[in-house]
């Protein structure tokens, strides 16, 4: 095993949030790994490692995680990202949008725990860091499939927390309050820069959330950008 | 038609609360479907048919609910009582756990509502009842997919409120904080039957949410029996 | 003493919601013993005697109650509505504001409390309910007085739930999330009728609380017209 | 003005949490104010100016706090601590007992702010941190006092948020959910100090939310050691 870097699991490693954290990840020197549903064609990031996987498949994401973690030892950090922001009255939502949804957010959350946490546990440490959203808290008109999943996520995070904090796994769910500071984003919204949030910035309060002291762990905990109202 | 009566969809019509309401809601002169997965053998209610469904089946549930809407005419009531409770170590519970959790929770009430709601709007009212738990509000130890899958339904009902409370159908989320007293409950818990909440008196708190004056409507109302802490 | 009829006390009886209040629980047969800093000129109220009470004022408030009381028997009900509406930038609140709002919200309820809860307990049943408002869930620009006082009447309110429930007294929290209808809102609003809430509608709801069964108690309802947003 | 180091200023500053933040903030090189009924007899805190003060009275707690500002500058932090714990049955908590407690948390923190706002506005930049506890989310039996004004205080904290958070100034709300390792709750609560959060892992977690980017700030943190069910 080579395990002079501890490693870091980043599912949903796309190009907005999940690159940032990874990159800052790499940056703290971990190693990374960045799971993707496609592989990107050229982004390159020092010290990050992408892998091609569906994480709503619990079998290949067990054989692909096992493969690193016994290359590179027990993960001390998981990061879940994958948000299928998906916006439609309900009655023209289907009932395969609402599994879509709730797989990609909640199953895929599932899966990747599944397999990480045994290994934290054995090590007695470990970071899971989810990532929420202002549906996470309140449902709304047009929001039907995409809230609930997040719901879901926000009571996955709170049982995993109550059942896993104690033997020394700090579970962190974190609502991302705003839009998300992407190129995607920027050409649905138009809104200003100064009203988004910058994916390194959510990174910088991922790394203060790893930080924290044993004696002070949040659990949950908001973000926003200064210019929005809330 | 026959629409001498106005027609009430219980969605979960099991032993315990279903059928309390079912009753309930005769007695106040609906007429009821009572929705299972699998058919009473011997229990009858007056006023209360039943019919065998699974509502995780969308195709079938647009089947059976139109049949009986173009019989009796658009539902003026629908209750969704399903609640598979799943107490289990998150380790222990696999992905089709999770899966079962929340389609027998969230998709029966998803593919139900999908149905009765376009004629709800048509007739421009209904009342759309969902009955949530403890685990709506708060994950914990060993209930990571029961908890992920009431939240998913919180967040589901909110949405409906949100997206419908205006066209006129009340979107009503009932947090049912203790044990119901039933024939399972009372085996598995050995509670004090004053420790518990009769499924009479849940039915009567629904009763009330529907006669809730429209400049009064309540979304979310919490319950428990006067002797439970909290 | 004449106990014919079970007696109610209305903590802050003015012409919108205590008067509404007062109204319905004298129509249900109790006697209903309305309180207001200032007394009704012209207001008569078949079955509410009104008493000028400066509810701050401990002293004054248990020579009053008492007298009642031991005329009329232990309160069944006490109902709670003072609500000092305050707008104003944070940095044109004076300290005195504070002081004032949270005196005429929570320091009456206290009050009116201590006096009340001694004989519902001795009696070993009783109901308060205490209005609150959207600001009781949510701090706003400008709301700074207001919204304080509102959510330091909830913390009251939840923590005697939590300390007499058991002993048989119903303590309920009603979240008024939405323009009450009264003259003086109608004036300083203009708001269509339909996006307010009735008074006699509220009044409708405090009596479905009282009346809810020993094994379904609710502590916190939210209420809103069915026009309005939330 | 000597205006080499800006200027934080840290209401409550008692042996316990304040004095770690004072500590923490005079590290990082701030000018600290500690504020305190008494004055500490021998502590000295190198960077740390301690002042008497009534922060209930608000006449006194201009005047003190304009002198360090004109003489030091604008406050860039703000830091407010005092909590005056009260845990009595309700009926034995006296009118004085909620007029006391809300004057020590609540009191305090809007005259504190009312003269530092101001000068943090014209300097477009700021930070207010409040202290809240389990009891601001939570009301409990014999609590009525405590979690009636944490209650307010998180109120105020939110609307102070929406008020200023535009205008350049991050106000956070932290939930300190346990019990923090100070003498005098080591004698009383006689807990492991592992299930405590010590008054330095808090200072760190301010002193990352001094830290967070405009475009990620947290207005509610949780903090509980890792020891700690919830």
């Amino acid at each position: 095993m080579n395990k002079t870097k501890p490693l870091a699991i980043i599912a949903g490693a796309g190009p907005g949030l999940g690159q940032a954290v990874a990159r800052k990840l790499a940056q703290e020197n971990y190693r990374v790994i960045g799971l993707r549903r496609s592989l990107p064609s050229a982004e390159r990031i020092s010290g990050v490692e992408f892998a091609q996987l569906d994480l709503q498949d619990n079998l290949a994401t067990e054989q692909t995680l096992n493969t690193y973690i016994s290359r590179y030892g027990p993960p001390e950090i998981l990061v879940h990202n994958p948000a299928k922001l998906m916006i439609k009255p309900f009655l023209e939502t289907t009932a395969e949008d609402f599994v879509m949804a709730w797989k990609s957010m909640v199953l895929s959350a599932v899966n990747v725990c599944q397999v990480v946490l045994p290994h934290m546990l054995q090590s007695g440490q470990g970071n899971i860091i989810i990532s929420g959203a202002t549906a996470s808290l309140r449902g709304g008109k047009n929001f039907a499939a995409f809230a609930s999943a997040k719901f879901a996520l926000r009571g996955l995070a709170q049982s995993l927390a109550r059942e896993y904090q104690q033997q020394g796994i700090h579970v962190a769910h974190v609502i991302l309050d705003g839009i998300i500071n992407t190129e995607a984003s920027r050409s649905l919204h138009k809104l200003a820069s100064e009203r988004m949030m910058s994916p390194d910035d959510i990174a910088k309060i991922y790394w203060q959330l790893i930080q924290q002291p044993r004696s002070t762990w949040s659990h949950e905990v908001d973000v926003r950008p200064q210019q929005e109202t809330f």
